[in-house]
């Protein structure tokens, strides 16, 4: 049987960190080494980390980057890695290295660039235009860059075409809800279509508002996945793939002929790799592959599991690869910041967690027994602050000028202000980065204080619709076998509690009324009328808008948070701020 | 002779705002009406406004926008109006329709995309690939969109070619210093090397981080500028152009029959526009042209009023199309503020404008006494709101962690987020914007308090450097023929005053060393090593690079401010906040 053994190494780089991320490739080969593989591949711009985004625009930052790949190049033997990085020619390129014994093969230029949601790759690169075959021995193998997969006449296509047995497809693709799903369909279509093998190759970890979930995987010539690597954590995939399957699927491939006229032949090159000792050369020191390579779940997880999983990791690079150990939190009671607690004791560790607990005149009693019985549950220290005296002293100063005006939304936002600037002080004074605790349906109606509750380095649940924070909520207890958030907070009436009687429901419409509204607007584009067809009463339609659209100036200045759905709120979402247009 | 007469409107459209953009369009094609010219013509997107953003992922939006030229084609009579809107045809397109007797004539799709600095065009737009040429009567002209002009194989090189005798180039093309100058450098080459007029009109207004600045220019077939609009006002340009000019121009270019073959010909369309009365037709009827027409000062003038006025432009648009009236300015009788209000006091006039003084133990007498004196100059009330007592409560609330833990940055940043929270009060309470006064060496360093002294609004001197702040008092001071500004202000050391003595040289290099480093870094993406060979130390050198890198992640939460260099903070310059890299 003719067979390639390769290894998809899903690392976790980070931007800019040249040093740190060719030691982690350079141990990856090493790992791999001892199973011989034929193909050891990293993911998209491994070499830099991804997106490294203006860091490009500086000649230095390339230079370094093209260093750090000549020190991979060094470690690499009779076999062949591939690599992403930034070649530089007359212009730049998100490219991938083909290393063979010490020496750069060939470099693939990504031909298909992203310039859409969060991707500005016009921005930076130049596209590439070649579409290599490579040829080692007896097998043929094309190597395309993420986006390169998603087009259906793209270079992958081409490359099988002319040869090409599998495609070694390297990306560093963002998490989304779904996201996984339509990526695995896409895969097997493209694998079947063109009957050849894919290997998906993915990155992994957290960077600013982007969670790579990994989940790399091998689909077969019929559009069979046959391997798959974890999500979200580092992880290898060794596997032997069946190139005779291949050769067998194509000769019976009704489509095959017939795609030869449709696509044509053109820009192809063949480069041969001449390895010393062929291609099994080794294989018989080599370790046994190891069992099982195969990942499979008998049913897909709980989406509610998937996106707890991203915001951990999410949350737990931002903090580590930030330089930061240790995190605070306000707690109220309520279910967003319960849940972003239980978050950060899942990415740091409860000794690095600690709550601070800031009641003021109208904190009910319940609340501050839901943050003790939280805060037994997860672990983790809780500080109590009350801010009575604090409030004063501003109303006292603030006296002389507002005089005998009625109390409004001011003295609401100066309670939340003095609770961010207590939890500035404790991150000013114990190096604590401050995770704030407001969810998507806050953030899309402006349900937040600038400065106040919003005050903070990384917004954990900022694309989680608030309906969703209740699912996770529940699906935690469940997982954990235990109640981690109270079952009172589960219940209760959501409320700012930053005046008497206050509960969300007075300014907002009910969350499950809500979120739709928010997810046709925000995510799908959805005018007035549209929304008004879903169902929605015109009124609250309106409403709604209006405070969406009203609310872009403090949108624009909130810390950044994990992307989860498929528009989230920063570099995903471009709006004006001056912005008079209605659709209502 | 042979002549055709133009209208260029420099108008100030608001993004989203159909109704008001009609109306003022449709009053320019009246005002302009009078005196009967053959081609009246709009700003680039002058119907959405620019740039509209994600705006544009609506097709509602879309749909407004046509109906919105729909309104504009009704009020089109015998003559042509050329107008920038949003074309949707297979897809989107930034296009120019060319109207005429109500009809559209044809529409012309922007060929050459902008997606560097601030622009995300690719984002958006399909690009263009027809090059229309218009045949009125005698008369041949071309239309290109902004960027489209500056390509020198571009279309209009190949419009002219094929018989163009001016080129309508319709813009909005945001300000920044020095930009006037190389446009007009570059628009008289291209006039020149196709022997053609080339009418240059250019939006003009604020739009959060943009200033377009107008100065819509007119140059001759040899490259001579013969008209100049009023740069940051909106203005209109009425003029006969001499088109037997360019045809003797033409009959004696030596290069002209060379350019043939280099261009070639191809893509190219002749769209007939048929008057009824001929070109000339109501011409005797018109009033005569106002003069002067043709502004041109002595000399340039200083860099230091261009981007005051920009400033204040920028300023009034963010603060009036934004829906607000007053604003409010926490004054320290330091530089920055001062020239913020003396900015918001041209923009809004100086009942509008409210100082806020916040004295602190660490402030100085002199500070209270320069405050004073620079509201009497500006004619401004000062309310003064002292901290100390609230500053003492939040001492006394922290003491039970913070035990004897020496000072440092936290009671600082306690100080100026107490000033940010009452700032935040009388905007809640008063509805005034609150501008904030940080300075661009200042952003770039971290030299300022998150939710402190950057809460706010807008940011108005975001993007000046500390030493032209210096450079626009002095100006202004001159220029008002008395002080403004306090001679004091401008002599004092810098200080934040947040602790005893304190002074900004003891934490920051002085500023005239810190800016060129700043501009090498930041604008010119200089590394480590050639910061250095400039002459500068290597510890300055290492510590200013350290703090730019680390003080992202507040650069992510600022307000936005005004775009005055060729890169500002903001959509301009997109920077990972996680990133180790280190160029030292």
């Amino acid at each position: 049987m003719k067979t390639v053994r390769i290894a998809l190494c899903q690392i976790n780089p980070t931007v800019g960190d040249f040093s740190g991320n060719v030691k982690k490739i350079v141990k990856s080969i090493e790992d791999a080494g001892s199973y011989k593989p034929d193909i050891i591949a990293f993911p998209e711009l491994a070499v830099t980390g991804y997106p490294p985004e203006d860091l490009l625009f500086k000649p230095q930052f390339i230079e370094d980057n093209l260093n750090a790949l000549g020190e991979i190049r060094k470690k690499v033997g009779d076999f062949v890695v591939i690599a992403g990085f930034v070649d530089k020619k007359d212009d730049i390129y998100n490219a991938a290295a083909v290393i063979h014994n010490k020496k750069i093969v060939d470099v693939y230029h990504k031909i298909r660039l992203p310039n859409y949601g969060v991707f500005d790759e016009y921005r930076y690169f130049q596209a590439g235009t070649r579409y290599p075959v490579y040829e080692m021995g007896d097998v043929m193998f094309g190597v395309t860059i993420c986006e390169d997969i998603w087009y259906p006449e793209g270079p992958a296509a081409v490359q099988a075409l002319e040869g090409a047995e599998f495609i070694i497809n390297i990306n560093a693709s963002p998490y989304h809800m779904g996201k996984s799903h339509s990526r695995e369909k896409m895969l097997s279509v493209r694998a079947s279509d063109s009957s050849v093998i894919v290997a998906y190759l993915n990155t992994v970890g957290g960077q600013d508002e982007l969670v790579f979930d990994g989940h790399s995987l091998v689909v077969d010539e019929n559009g069979d996945v046959i391997a798959v690597a974890k999500q979200f954590e580092e992880d290898m995939i060794i596997i032997d793939l069946d190139l005779d399957a291949v050769f067998i699927k194509r000769l019976r491939d009704p489509r095959r002929r017939q795609q030869v006229i449709s696509l044509g032949k053109g820009k192809i090159e063949k480069i041969i790799i001449e390895r010393e000792k062929g291609r099994k050369g080794e294989r018989e020191k080599a370790s046994p592959i190891p069992s099982p390579i195969h990942r499979f779940t008998d049913s897909p997880i709980p989406v509610e599991e998937e996106v707890y999983n991203a915001l951990v990791l999410g949350t737990r690079d931002y903090i580590l690869k930030n330089g930061f150990k240790k995190v605070c939190i306000g707690l109220s009671g309520g279910i967003d910041s319960s849940v972003v607690a239980a978050v950060a004791v899942d990415a740091v560790g409860k000794e690095n967690v600690a709550g601070i607990f800031m009641p003021s005149p109208y904190t009910s009693k319940e609340s501050g027994e839901d943050v003790d019985e939280l805060s037994k549950n997860l672990g983790i220290k809780v500080i109590e602050e009350p801010i009575n005296d604090i409030f004063d002293s501003y109303l006292k100063t603030l006296k002389s000028e507002f005089g005998d005006l009625p109390p409004d939304a001011t003295e609401e936002n100066l309670q939340a202000r003095i609770r961010g600037n207590i939890l500035m002080a404790f991150s000013n004074k114990f190096g604590r980065l401050v995770l704030t605790t407001g969810n998507k349906s806050e953030m899309s109606v402006g349900y937040a204080t600038l400065y106040g509750d919003m005050a903070g380095g990384f917004a954990v649940i900022k694309d989680v619709p608030k309906t969703l924070v209740y699912g996770i909520c529940r699906w935690k207890n469940m997982n954990e076998g235990r109640t981690i958030i109270p079952e009172r907070v589960l219940c209760k009436e959501p409320s700012a509690e930053l005046k008497p009687g206050q509960k969300d429901i007075d300014t907002l419409p009910p969350y499950e009324v809500l979120d739709p509204i928010l997810k046709a607007y925000i995510e799908e584009d959805k005018s007035f009328d549209e929304i008004v067809n879903m169902g929605c009463e015109e009124d609250c339609a309106k409403k709604v808008i209006k405070m969406v659209d009203a609310s872009e100036y403090k949108r624009r200045q909130a810390p950044p948070g994990i992307k989860i759905t498929p528009r989230a709120f920063g570099r995903d979402r471009r709006f004006p701020i001056t912005n008079r247009y209605k659709s209502y």
